[in-house]
């Protein structure tokens, strides 16, 4: 797979076009970003940009993806040193972007792309595509972790991901949100994250018994044991997990309502001298469910969360877009914008300068570092001349950057719920005057 | 890659916990189901099959992947011959299924898989992942084009799926559920989707002036040609594109409320000769909005729907599950059913018999052929001793099919609003009687 094809047939057609009208010396910066935050999300976690990369450094046109392209009646009048092109083309362009882990506000470019117009304007749909997934699912992970203030939240919900695959970003994003791990075991090997799990139902009811089925689990997983306790009565389940005593983890609750079950399970445990085991709660979990069971005081020590995280189920979308903001021609340079009413952007190559407690959305060329202490300028050199400057962070790495980040926000940008005013994000004197130049310089 | 990873951890403890327990020898029927129809939904697309029983031909562990689970704590105790049988492990097992556009109720099988205890139990992630979000897209697919009442429907979301993936069966799957195509360049590579797409923003900002871009765009695409309008002023788009005369297939309106622009830009287009061209509608559109937009009579000739299509914004999870319900050991055979009081379900592997206007869910081996006339028995053989028994329909099968038998359903199934009694899914005194007495028998 040349990963060619992964992309809106409109790009691959604008790009015959703009090579049959000889845009190919143009040189164009694209920028991603969110134009509205989602319902009740006051930042996004910025994730994704290891498999952005990834896709850069690989992208090309196999034979037999061009031979489709020729046999599409979209292509008719297309020349053949399109597909010529097509065949040799790589991305050579420079990439800047911030790490993963950052929390961005809208407007706010996770990533600019700069490379001549063909290269920066395929690659659109699969970076939106991967960066907006994995930034929902970060951002869902951090309102969950922060719901359970403290207790251990697992990722498990690749079965009720958008397909195979993304339940494995999932896995990857939610870790790097502050998750502990995931059960996706794909995700563990191929990016380091821990990774966790129980007993199914299945297995209890595959045995004669529950408690041969408890049994034969404590044989098998020693320390690691969690007893899946409400195949049948989640208090006689207790009791049998109880009864078998040491070595296991603790045990998992997954039906029931967990404010009645988990004190009188609690009890069980203590009873039998296992003050040390602990209890899961899983089964249709969320930020807001955790929420009031902590306030409930609900003695669970871990969170198990799958659907609505992997789904991020109360906003299963982000606005991500991919706008035009430059374009060079030798010494010409135009800044772009969208001007229409409902949906305009700004133009030029940004940076965002982050201070104590609010953003500066400034010229890509402008420097605040000298004025102010402890700014920080969040977008980075990633990609230079189609290669990788330096290798990216971990999927670790990313993490501890967003919970180090995620420290700093303000208690209302932290809240589960929309907040007024929770992040300023202002426009750099420079910036706003590009937009009002841009503005009244409407082509005709 | 050998996709043995792609599943969660516990799928993967629980193997090992079999083969310890000797348990190599059991044969287990597994099914996967919805407990209940999500948000506003009378019955589900059933998609997904391909490449679920792509999965199976292709399921194997690499010794990357043997190595990354010997070195996990969870497999501690585990001794090297299970190891030594992973390495060896394929599907061999029997797998029934409905075809690929069967509309299904709650409770119904998508599909039943009957195989070796390990084989049946480690799929169960990758199978339910896959089934589940093609069949959630297939099912909204079919909801859209429902309320565009005869207008095209094109799937545009790739660029908001949960990952580039998810945004490859995206396309597939709105396929199946009705939509014309897709703007989805790999989907129509991998399964012959017709694909479709137009121009972007950044197209008509990297020429001097709209015009350019538009005079280019219709030398490239001919009677492909679809104008972006709103860039700067939508009228004024219009009037530009009307001016360029034929060739054109018609223009694209992206914000603004098309009830008043789409009249508007149907006169210049009429009054410049070009009543043929046609108008697309794009920008957060669902099949309420649609409703509403036919209802109103604005003159549409086809709708793309992008985000909101390719996440299931409104029902962004479907509840499948994937549950034990037979296990054979020699002559041995044992009915299991999960029997806590809110996630009960019902033993025996199951067939589907529909009738004219309702269906029975009665026990594999009933038969109702004879009975009554016009019933059909939905599960079909699909893969036996794990091989595929015939090729399966291809996505443009699959979609007739779906048409065909959405076609008769009744009114109220069709609703795009939850509607009571829409079908009603009786149990066969037969099942209704094995459920019963595995009720009775809780083992102890």
């Amino acid at each position: 797979m040349g990963l060619g094809l992964h992309t809106d047939l409109y790009q691959l057609t604008m790009a015959a076009g703009y090579f049959e009208a000889g845009k190919t010396q143009e040189r164009a910066t694209f920028e991603l970003f969110v134009r509205r935050l989602p319902h009740n999300r006051n930042f996004i976690v910025a994730a994704g940009l290891a498999q952005a990369v990834e896709y850069l450094l690989n992208f090309r046109f196999t034979s037999e993806e061009i031979a489709y392209l020729r046999s599409l009646p979209q292509f008719a009048a297309t020349s053949a040193a399109f597909f010529e092109m097509l065949a040799e083309l790589r991305f050579t362009g420079d990439l800047f972007a911030v790490p993963e882990g950052t929390p961005l506000f809208a407007e706010e470019p996770f990533l600019t792309l700069r490379a001549p117009l063909i290269e920066a304007q395929i690659p659109e749909t699969y970076l939106l595509a991967t960066i907006g997934y994995q930034s929902l699912i970060a951002t869902k992970a951090a309102r969950v972790v922060k719901a359970a203030m403290g207790r251990g939240v697992i990722e498990f919900g690749t079965r009720r991901a958008h397909s195979p695959e993304a339940g494995v970003l999932a896995g990857r994003a939610a870790y790097i949100g502050g998750c502990t791990g995931t059960s996706n075991t794909e995700t563990g090997l191929r990016f380091g994250v821990p990774v966790f799990g129980t007993a199914a139902h299945s297995w209890v009811m595959s045995f004669a018994s529950e408690r041969d089925s408890y049994e034969q689990l404590q044989k098998l997983l020693g320390e690691n044991t969690v007893y899946l306790i409400d195949s049948y009565d989640t208090i006689e389940g207790a009791r049998k997990a109880a009864s078998l005593g040491r070595p296991l983890w603790g045990v998992r609750l997954d039906s029931g309502n967990p404010v009645e079950l988990a004190p009188a399970v609690r009890k069980i445990l203590d009873q039998a001298g296992l003050t040390d085991a602990k209890i899961m709660a899983t089964g249709d979990l969320n930020e807001y469910k955790i929420t009031e069971l902590v306030a409930a005081g609900a003695p669970i020590d871990v969170f198990a969360v799958g659907t609505e995280l992997a789904t991020s189920a109360d906003a299963p979308s982000l606005g991500v877009v991919y706008k035009l903001v430059e374009l060079e021609r030798g010494d010409d340079r135009r800044y772009t914008a969208k001007l229409s009413e409902d949906k305009h952007t700004l133009p030029g190559a940004k940076q965002i300068f982050r201070f104590a407690s609010r953003d500066v959305l400034a010229r890509s060329s402008e420097c605040f570092s000298c004025g102010e202490g402890g700014v920080e300028a969040l977008q980075r050199p990633v990609m230079v001349g189609g290669r990788l400057i330096e290798p990216l962070p971990t999927a670790a790495e990313a993490r501890q950057h967003a919970a180090e980040c995620l420290a700093r926000l303000p208690g209302p940008c932290q809240s589960l719920f929309e907040g007024r005013e929770s992040w300023r994000v202002e426009l750099s004197p420079e910036l706003a005057e590009l937009a009002e130049q841009v503005r009244k310089g409407i082509p005709a």
